[in-house]
């Protein structure tokens, strides 16, 4: 087993060499929203980086942006899965960047640049611990590369892919990206799931083209048909009005109730940075995490109808639209969801109302006291202090085909993801120390994962 | 008493002249959105044609757009107001427009400019109407022209004018400007009155800035919001849910049911054309013109709120608006009708929305039996055939301060508009026959009124 100290003496002599190298990785603009011929050659370049370490090299695909695969065998008998993704948001609007956001610049101990927070610095961190594992002796464990190509543009292939490359995807255990790690405190956070989505375009056309509003007495107007069905979908205090809605949902078990609680809900912090008056259902502070993980939602994401310009306009309009998007809790299905509105807005009256699907993700829990879980706790507790452990995370990730299809126990452990990182915002960053001390944390999870 | 005969020949011996100059005068881009310096061009031209007739010619100013006027004396003791505006509406979308729109262009008998129909052949018919009778005699009545610059938006200024000079306006009859003046079976239709207009937007923040909408569990949404205030206002039937908000409105007298009997619903070609399945509160044919008259709307013009670009965007909008226009029947009015709609949504519990007023007109309506309209019901018998008379246009003008306050009958009376003329869209175009024939209409008109 490579002592700790010999890690940390292998990443200060070369800190400088890894803070440049995550540099050059971010210098690619891998915006999977541009396109194939966009990403490919980070791919390329990372595909070259891996086969310094192993001949088991090869993209998978399914129809979408290609993954990035790689396999390096290790000397315990365990294998771990590390997903992360190379491609990276748009950059719009341009003009707020400080400094050109695929020329990665050093400012105040941070490191800018798109894509650096999100996901890349996951990405060359886990190469550069690889590396220095390496260098000193050889990988604890048979490490499973899946460094995914359309993550940013909703992961549209990649259940298929685990599907259909699930003996090379299996493992012990899962290090998903890290997401956000700190809390605004400082403490170090880790999550262990993460909510589903549904997202649905609901449109309605009552007339072929605009009309004069003088006509509105008597033809039927589409805004007024589309804001009846939104309006028959929840109440002011997001309690959702669809037969069944509730129905999968499950109530957080004691263990997840211990953990909410000493998740600092921040609610004054939160006020101030944001704006609201007061929160939905005006929680009680050991309320707030449990409603923000807990309940599901129905959020009006868009809604578009008529003249939006300035000043006035007196038109009818022909057609309405919406987006919504419906944050889901386990065992909440996209699927489902989409049924049961198409039959709340059938039995409602709205069956004018047309659904466009978008983007469905199951919701994806894994167990917090698996071993993979609790090796990443314990090594995050000796390097950062005690976590705050999140059931699950409130956003939405495609981890549902790993962690349930393939059955494999997964975290989001710690890397550099900080409140102030600025993910998919112009001048995205973070500290180049957080890099190394994930390089750091990584040498450590594995070592002691692979020494079970 | 100047001879129809010696009328008719006179025009038709100027026919070549008066239509060129009716496209003189539309190739002057008056588009009074464009602000002052876009349309004084187009008012001193027509000062300067007026300056032939009389040395009354002057602008009248109250803050907006300056109106012309001038007035003519006649032989008779009666004064005749003539309304028209010589500002025209925008032009795009430019790209389908067959030839510039202030290129005015002839093509199978019609000429096709912007501001043609809407409302400059009535403001030339009616110059050319005084010169044929200053020709072949005298004017038979007091011509009060009063050409207004700013009804394209919103004639904000225009009471104002009114009352400022009241006594230069003053009159036994006004000439409204013609509007639709043919129905679709081509027969001559006649309006004595208008409906008022009530126009504001709706504002709503809840957040400083939109959030990720994996907050939606937590944080307010004025996207939300602001549907639950909408969907309070009105059901699907234009069934208006403010308290007070009929309390005002005028039941149809005998007078007008016995107008509106005679009056073609055209429905079947109104489906046709717009394309809706069935009618708003599915009315019997019969019931069809009273429901677009008499039935006061609340319609939604536009909303916007959140992403409205293709795809997804999982947002939780900071702010949501509504654009709402209320078209008034007497006796509404627009104050009151803000004022009902503020207690309304005070009371349903959404004083977080803002009002922002905008517009605001009177409806107005005017005797069918005054001798102005008794008058140009005849002449359009002689002229035209059988005129269809509305009690009122289901539209808006700024016709109460000349009916009400000044209490001059007045009546929309048949000019150069069809269905087909394209008013406010590319292509405005009207038949030059039809404009010969008003200003011959105009001719007859006035030496009938002046006759008594």
């Amino acid at each position: 087993m490579i002592s700790t100290s010999a890690v940390d003496a292998y990443v200060e002599k070369h800190t400088r060499r890894f803070v440049d190298e995550l540099k050059e990785l971010c210098s690619f603009p891998s915006i999977s929203n541009h396109g194939h011929a966009a990403i490919q050659p980070a791919r390329d370049w990372l595909a070259d980086r891996l086969a310094r370490f192993t001949d088991r090299v090869e993209t998978l695909e399914a129809g979408g942006m290609p993954a990035l695969y790689a396999e390096v065998k290790g000397a315990g008998r365990r294998k771990l899965l590390l997903y992360e993704h190379y491609d990276v948001q748009p950059v719009d609007p341009l003009d707020l960047w400080q400094s050109p956001p695929f020329e990665p610049a050093e400012r105040d101990g941070r490191i800018v640049a798109r894509g650096v927070a999100d996901d890349k610095a996951d990405v060359m961190a886990r190469i550069h611990a690889l590396e220095t594992l390496k260098n000193l002796g050889e990988a604890p464990v048979t490490l499973r590369f899946l460094v995914e190509g359309e993550e940013e543009i909703g992961s549209r292939s990649f259940a298929k892919i685990a599907h259909d490359h699930a003996d090379k995807l299996k493992a012990d255990g899962c290090l998903w990206e890290s997401g956000t790690s700190f809390d605004d405190a400082g403490r170090p956070t880790l999550q262990f799931g993460c909510r589903g989505l549904a997202y649905v375009q609901l449109r309605v056309k009552r007339l072929d083209f605009d009309q004069h509003s003088g006509f509105a007495s008597i033809y039927p107007s589409a805004a007024m048909y589309l804001i009846g069905a939104l309006a028959s979908l929840r109440d002011q205090d997001m309690n959702i009005k669809i037969d069944g809605f509730y129905d999968r949902v499950v109530k957080p078990t004691e263990t997840d109730r211990r953990m909410m609680a000493t998740i600092d809900p921040e609610t004054e912090k939160r006020r101030k940075l944001v704006g609201f008056d007061k929160l939905v259902r005006d929680p009680k502070p050991e309320q707030v995490i449990e409603q923000m993980l807990f309940l599901p939602t129905c959020n009006i994401a868009g809604v578009t109808t008529g003249y939006q310009g300035p000043g006035s306009k007196t038109v009818l309009p022909a057609e309405a639209s919406a987006k919504l998007d419906f944050r889901l809790i386990p065992n909440q299905d996209p699927d489902d969801v989409v049924e049961l509105l198409r039959r709340h807005l059938d039995r409602h009256g709205f069956e004018k109302v047309e659904i466009v699907r978008g983007e469905g993700e199951k919701p994806a829990r894994s167990d917090p006291s698996s071993a993979i879980a609790r090796t990443v706790i314990d090594c995050v507790r000796d390097m950062h202090g005690e976590p705050v452990l999140w059931p699950f995370m409130p956003a939405t990730g495609p981890m549902h085909p790993v962690v349930s299809d393939l059955g494999i126990p997964t975290v989001l452990p710690v890397g550099v993801g900080r409140p102030d990182n600025r993910i998919h915002a112009p001048n995205e960053n973070i500290r180049a120390a957080d890099y190394i001390n994930t390089v750091r944390l990584n040498c450590r999870i594995w070592e002691r994962f692979g020494a079970a």
